[in-house]
């Protein structure tokens, strides 16, 4: 498309311009963010972004990607591979070239579709790296009912039924640590790596859920002990994947609420992923004085979080998790750096660090018990 | 993020990629793609895009551009003016900083929002160009239905229900009218733009819903009489409009089903707007042999449609278009130009031609009656 530069709007727009300039309270900014004709494009295209998950959670829900990778990729093969229609695929196939996840190769009349390297990787289930199944829990009803009538959700600052709490044992939270996992394991990997230990450590892996925090250090350090705290029938996947890795005779169990289950002490670190966010200030205060008592001095916590940028706006990612705390609980948030230096000061701990686990979307933060 | 070029794939990967290229059928390709180490970040976004909606269809509905406009743009302002919860609007906020509809200024601990250029033109309510009651239809249950359980519209071909059809008097219908006329406002500008017209013309404008095309053309030949086939409850709406733009005693309206009633003859211009594409190759043929009788010789159909180069994967929006096709018809398509050059050419047209109506993402597609 070629543009004039020197004119991107319309008389029309000019004087809308001027006006709302002139209006505005004083000191208000305008953002001049275009660099073509102004075009509600953007509008029309997040208005229809819901198609976006419903394409994706099809495919991976009909092995697309898989199916694609076993055949010639032609729209009569995927079609009798999924068993389903010819309309069908064709669609959705074209519609995932538009989104990154295929390429399309026409020769002549023929076309066909192929894997890129990241659907290759990560979405097609004979992969070792496969998290599509993160799809059951992302685009389960519990996480995408709170979006349905959203402005009801603005209005009243949090999920409108009250039973949205990281403090009961709910099956959502065996769902999140089956199919979460593979998409953590990353995450795990790279925290375990940032973790100094003395001989023989005590680690307490708080809301162990799939377990893969705890059983990481446990993989890199063979004298290590894990003491797994989450609700019974979370603990039963993470002994699955404790056993798994082979680490089970050194994975202790201990069911239980977080907030209240009696922790133990002398623990060398503890972990806490992914379970922070869900939680207001008062009872963040709670878990940290408690998490505090149970470490030896000298102690650390480490805390993995989607942690944004003082501006909370960026990076997207972290900036964006915010939509699920507002959503899905009743005082939870995306807290930056400086909320948790804040709070874990608060709780007694010292020497506050951020590591960014590239090239994941989360970050580590450790504190030490001094 | 710093990225080592040279060595994106960890050995894991490599792995993973090398024997996928081993275990590939003859001849078939793999994208790679890759700039930085693969990461499952699309998939994680594109499973949440189902958010970018929800925010704003709630912004639209809690008129929050409209109040960032009116106020200094602080969230205690902006929650007053709404009123709504203070964290769902710093939340909210935050959020359509990161999808680019508001800027975000921070000055110590104050931080305030204001409109981008293309959210002070559209999305403010006071604008004369705010396309924001566009969500009404978008947003609707009606489109977004199909979406929900959209892997069994895959395997089906088309959506489960059969009450989803254009030859039907829907509410839909008049919604469509009413709220994506501010959208379709330059659209039609365009269209009668690129009409060449004799004196007196005489105008056909099928599924005239809001009117706007058959307005528009109006508007530039003071002796043209547009004749607007809608349903009865959709042409309420185009009279309105037509009275509204001071065209009415020009205005006649012709009632029914496109495919069905009666349609005159010796007419110069027939505009269908956004409608060949709900429907199969047979009830297109059905619909354009109709206007090849209603034209007078010499006369054009001029077709206004989202097309998708031939590759069907460009440019995004035509292409994303099949989506709600595949969702919301039973038979309907993007068609290409070369499928809409054939379409008229079996109905007897000749000289076809194409107009991109750019800035829009829709295209005009003429042809003549010899």
């Amino acid at each position: 498309v070629s543009t004039d530069r020197s004119t991107p709007f319309t008389q029309f727009q000019q004087e809308i311009m001027m006006s709302i300039i002139l209006s505005r309270p004083a000191g208000k900014e305008i953002v001049f963010d275009q660099d073509g004709p102004p075009s509600p494009i953007r509008f029309f295209e997040s208005m229809n972004a819901h198609q976006r998950s419903a394409a994706l959670k099809a495919a991976i829900e009909l092995e697309l990607f898989t199916a694609i990778r076993e055949t010639s990729g032609t729209v009569p093969e995927i079609a009798a591979r999924i068993n389903a229609s010819k309309r069908g695929v064709r669609a959705l196939c074209d519609f995932l070239v538009v989104l990154g996840f295929l390429g399309k190769y026409i020769e002549g009349a023929e076309s066909s579709y192929s894997l890129t390297t990241e659907s290759a990787i990560f979405l097609d289930k004979g992969s070792p790296q496969y998290v599509g199944c993160a799809a059951v829990f992302l685009g389960s009803d519990y996480l995408t009912e709170g979006f349905k009538n959203f402005s009801d959700v603005v209005r009243a600052g949090g999920p409108l039924s009250d039973q949205r709490h990281a403090s009961q044992e709910l099956p959502l939270w065996v769902d999140f640590a089956r199919s979460m996992a593979p998409m953590l394991f990353p995450v795990a990997e790279l925290t375990a790596g940032l973790i100094q230990l003395p001989p023989k450590p005590r680690v307490l892996d708080i809301a162990a859920s799939h377990g893969l925090f705890g059983i990481m250090v446990a993989k890199r350090h063979p004298e290590a002990t894990i003491t797994a705290v989450d609700f019974p029938s979370v603990l039963t996947v993470a002994r699955e994947s404790a056993e798994r890795f082979g680490v089970l005779d050194r994975y202790i169990s201990l069911a239980g609420d977080a907030l209240e289950v009696p922790l133990g002490s002398n623990f060398d670190v503890a972990i806490v992923s992914n379970l922070i966010h869900h939680w207001d200030r008062e009872i963040i205060h709670k878990m940290l004085t408690r998490l505090h008592e149970a470490l030896r001095p000298g102690g650390q916590v480490v805390l993995i979080e989607f942690v944004p940028n003082e501006d909370r706006v960026s990076p997207p990612i972290p900036a964006w998790f915010v939509m699920n705390m507002l959503a899905n609980t009743p005082g939870g948030d995306n807290y930056t750096l400086a909320e948790h230096t804040d709070m874990l000061e608060r709780a007694g701990f010292s020497s506050v660090s951020s590591h960014p686990l590239t090239p994941t979307a989360e970050t580590a933060i450790v504190a030490m018990k001094i």
